[in-house]
């Protein structure tokens, strides 16, 4: 059975990056047709950016790189799961995961963000300078 | 701290959904504005399809309903991940979760795919015919 991405019409697909011990959703990116073959061939998580608009190996600039464990992909091919090892944090902020807010219920139909997680692994003032 | 959705040029955030006992990706699905709110206001999954154009309550075809333990957002708010406990199967295949194949190298850089979890916890055909 052949996997036969199935592209939107930027070129891209979407992935859904979790920690291969804890389960916890780290990051989602994109990826193109390159990024694809890349992260297949090294076993490195590769992504491409929509903001920059260029392939990107995670952690080229961070360090905080990403060992693929297993890949998957969903029923009609337009998303891929990648589990990984990450190397310290995915979030450009620090943090272990993107995800480090809970979204709750304020009264009155609103919401509001309440830190799950808060530590910083690393001081992207730091590490992302030029 | 305000929770403030980014949504695309298509009034949309994606939202990654797993299962919260096992932590499996069940699916890769998107939200309008409408499906955050009904979602947060009901504790129920809600979704908007890109292919029929509509807001649609996950289950309200195949009665596999999502119940939700928690929703978080990523750094940017483009993106949302709600922890669920998925009754029955969360894929339109009958299978639990929509990343059923696992994406496996295949020599020359090209790529196969392997069933992870091929069983069907109901028959697509009898449930979703009108």
């Amino acid at each position: 059975m052949a996997f036969l991405p199935k592209f939107d019409s930027a070129g891209l697909v979407t992935c859904v990056t979790t920690d291969a011990v804890s389960g916890d959703v780290l990051m989602v990116a994109h990826m193109n047709d390159e990024a694809l073959r890349k992260t297949i061939a090294t076993g490195e998580a590769w992504y491409f950016s929509r903001s920059r608009n260029a392939l990107w190996r995670k952690g080229e600039s961070s360090g905080q790189t990403q060992r693929v464990v297993e890949m998957r992909t969903d029923c009609d091919q337009d998303a891929v799961w990648l589990r990984v090892e990450q190397r310290g944090a995915a979030c450009h902020t620090g943090r272990h995961s993107c995800f480090y807010r809970k979204v709750e219920m304020a009264g009155e139909g609103g919401a509001r963000l309440v830190f799950v997680d808060a530590d910083r692994l690393f001081d992207p003032a730091a590490v992302y300078r030029k």
